[in-house]
């Protein structure tokens, strides 16, 4: 069995407001913290300086994740909506191993030799390096106070590099960013909990029909004509076979899993448009009136799975092999999945709506090696970034929505008074870095509030006194 | 010319007091940050726990520098002195690639392959390693503080242990740790002025006739009656030749500069026994009188070599090739000040006792390259660690001897309530850090008071709350 990885992200296309920026590349060291491979590779960053006082401004940065850094521009309206207010610089930094910025671009992730620089230390490295040669070469930029920005695993990466280089970054907004989704610190089953609970908001019947539907599934995979009507209900390309269940089933459960993150309150672009709150709509599909009659349960399912992969109506034949994440990197986050973010998952179907299925780390890490041929650390991130431990940290906010899955690895509750926990009630994954839309709830527009006011707060602190002053009195004395 | 590279640990064996421990070895990553390389090694580490309260005492761990570890146990009584009113656990951790905790006991330095790892970075990681490992599973360690402790490059890497792992390390006392001894940080001449105010603290007479001799040397070096006089009159075991003026030089360099390191207030063992205060002694033998007598100058100067090279006599020759640092790993600091740890020295022979000798990166990085195969780094501990620019960081204390020329790249200054500068004026190379002796000066007195006050709040504060509970409460809630 291939375990569940989930994508972190949810990219949404059609926020692409066509944000101005320039492009450059930045050369820097494939590993950073040994000396036996020396070789550099060229990293991608995005640059938009329409706003930026070049004296001092602010460098509004985004810490890349697992995609083309092009797409995380286009999707963080939040830098543009208030880069005017603070006079910042927008910089996106694209992710090693990512889009473009590829060490080895002809190699296979399946050689560690080559692959095994795909971690979040050599990324957060990576973007010190570029931020340092920044304030060192670009004039106005040497007294700038940095503000990291990043969503999901790009927020992941932006707390953590206030956590281990707030000599290069001032603050951090951290969205959606599951830091503590890691072995012993948040149980396996906290994922499913949240997707079950936001598929419940609007009727409590919606994930009764779907926890029942996995038993339905199951008695029709037991013959050829169950399998042969269920190809043909669902319209799927490639006609299913016995063996194929357990697939099938994380298939479905992922799509679920999607709809919980992008439970936008307008209408989105996530592999295909869909409407405001699709779980909603999703939901008013399912009716549990349906006795004992496995076929019409399947059939009212059949409209979940035809408006997240069909939703203009285009598209043929539904391939049950692939969520059409494309534009994201998979092959490079399961590769992270596999050896450093290895983030446990697991299901009983009572407390969830999913297909039990526990979580094996043993199992897990083995399918690992036997892909990429490279261990897994499950206790890396954790012995590097803290976990939880994050008091002697500082100038965080963590963002969660309720709706999001992903906020059951996320700071829920303020740690410091720099350490800031913000809670939206109606928000999916990293709603408040979205560009603002007329349909946003009052809480992401509350919750935005609070992260411009931090933002102004570090800004002030920074150039009051600290490491600014520091910084060039020890140019001038030491 | 291979440039100067001083070792930066003075190492007294007359010390061994004897202090109690048993070995231990733990087995770590070789990389902690990639997965390209993911062989492990064994650590070696030393515990006392006759003083430890097994119930949530505090761990007083020594980062392990350039050298076998048990000389650091034996030069670190401090740790044992206070152990008592602690009631703390002692760790000793051995650096990788000193002593007996090699990842490749058979490989040459010459290959990056196998000595690329050789790097701060990694060393800190095995030591958070190692700690998250005994707070997991020694009975009554799981609440435990941890004060970190080291000297001289051991006192970096407390520091930064500090400053990169707070979540693993409550605080820590960084005793003659030149953080600022990198490029574009500290002004390369600076280690050679302290030197040089260190000898001239008992008589002006003595830096001069040290700056006079070089003349005299060159002289002597032009013709071969008088590197034949030299030789003998020096007791060289190795004739001298003409080509070997620089590295002549640099060995008398170094020879002064180790007596300024390790200008002890009571007999102290370093390399052979050394009568206390050994600078006064040494410029005891040197007059200004000469006039233009290179002999008679030299003559005199043999006595401050002999001293330090044969103070018992029974030394047949003296090896001009070696400061007979033979306890110290010097190869593998070698390695580590070619590659991360470049530290700038100069001198003009004005505001300083030494012959002129201009810093010259170029020429300093091909040497490196050419001995070790591996690229040097200059601004790689600076971008990783943020050279002063600490103020996000706190409870570090920075303990610096006025006598010792390492102070030149000391944190001598505070950097807020928490980072905390302790001047010790009549300290040579971590005093502070050494078994208390009825010779002491007042002022390491006090600076010992002062730690052990910071020791005290640390552990405190984290015994009240912080991370410690927030800890438990995320193991129990999230």
């Amino acid at each position: 069995m291939w375990c569940r990885v989930l994508l972190l992200t949810a990219l949404c296309a059609s926020q692409a407001l066509g944000y101005g920026y320039k492009t450059y590349w930045y050369t820097t060291q494939v590993d950073h913290f040994s000396f036996a491979n020396n070789d550099v590779f060229e990293m991608k960053y995005l640059v938009n300086d329409t706003w930026w006082n070049g004296n001092g401004g602010p460098i509004f940065f985004y810490a890349g994740n697992e995609g083309d850094i092009e797409l995380f521009l286009e999707n963080t309206g939040f830098m543009f909506d208030i880069a005017p207010e603070f006079s910042a610089l927008i910089v996106f930094a694209e992710h090693r191993y990512y889009g473009q910025s590829l060490p080895y671009p002809n190699s296979s992730l399946s050689d560690p030799s080559k692959a095994g620089y795909l971690t979040s230390e050599q990324a957060l490295a990576d973007y010190a390096d570029l931020l340092t040669y920044m304030r060192a070469t670009l004039p106005g930029a040497g007294d700038s106070p940095v503000i990291a920005f990043g969503g999901s695993y790009g927020g992941m990466l932006a707390a953590w590099f206030r956590v281990k280089y707030p000599h290069v970054v001032q603050g951090a907004i951290a969205s959606s960013a599951p830091i503590l989704q890691f072995t012993d610190i948040t149980p396996c089953q906290a994922f499913s909990k949240v997707v079950t609970q936001t598929f419940a908001k609007d009727s409590e019947e919606c994930p009764r029909v779907i926890r029942k539907s996995w038993d339905a599934i199951d008695r029709l995979f037991e013959t050829q004509e169950g399998l042969d009507w269920l190809s043909s209900a669902w319209r799927l390309c490639k006609p299913l076979n016995g063996s194929e269940l357990a697939d099938f089933r994380m298939w479905l459960s992922d799509m679920y899993s999607n709809y919980a993150m992008i439970d936008y309150p307008y209408p989105a672009n996530f592999l295909s448009p869909l409407p405001a709150f699709p779980v909603k709509v999703a939901c008013s599909y399912l009716h549990d009136d349906h006795g004992d009659d496995d076929k019409s349960l399947l059939t009212n399912l059949y409209d979940i799975i035809n408006l997240y992969f069909n939703s203009t109506g285009g598209v043929d034949c539904i391939d049950s092999s692939s969520q059409g994440t494309d534009s994201l990197g998979d092959d490079g986050w399961y590769f992270q999945a596999c050896t450093e973010m290895i983030m446990p998952m697991c299901n009983d179907g009572i407390n969830d709506m999913f297909y039990p299925s526990p979580w094996n780390l043993t199992e897990y890490t083995a399918d690992c090696k036997r892909r990429y041929g490279a261990p897994s650390r499950p206790l890396m991130a954790p012995l590097i970034y803290g976990g939880i431990n994050l008091t002697a940290s500082s100038n965080i906010v963590f963002a969660n929505g309720l709706l999001d899955p992903w906020s059951s690895g996320g700071v829920m509750r303020s740690l410091s008074d720099t350490l800031v926990s913000v809670i939206i009630p109606n928000g999916a994954h990293h709603l408040d870095l979205r560009a603002s839309d007329p349909a946003d709830p009052p809480d992401v527009i509350e919750a935005r509030r609070v992260e411009r006011d931090f933002i102004g707060v570090w800004i002030a602190q920074y150039t009051k006194t600290a490491d600014n002053n520091q910084f060039n009195a020890a140019k001038r004395h030491w």
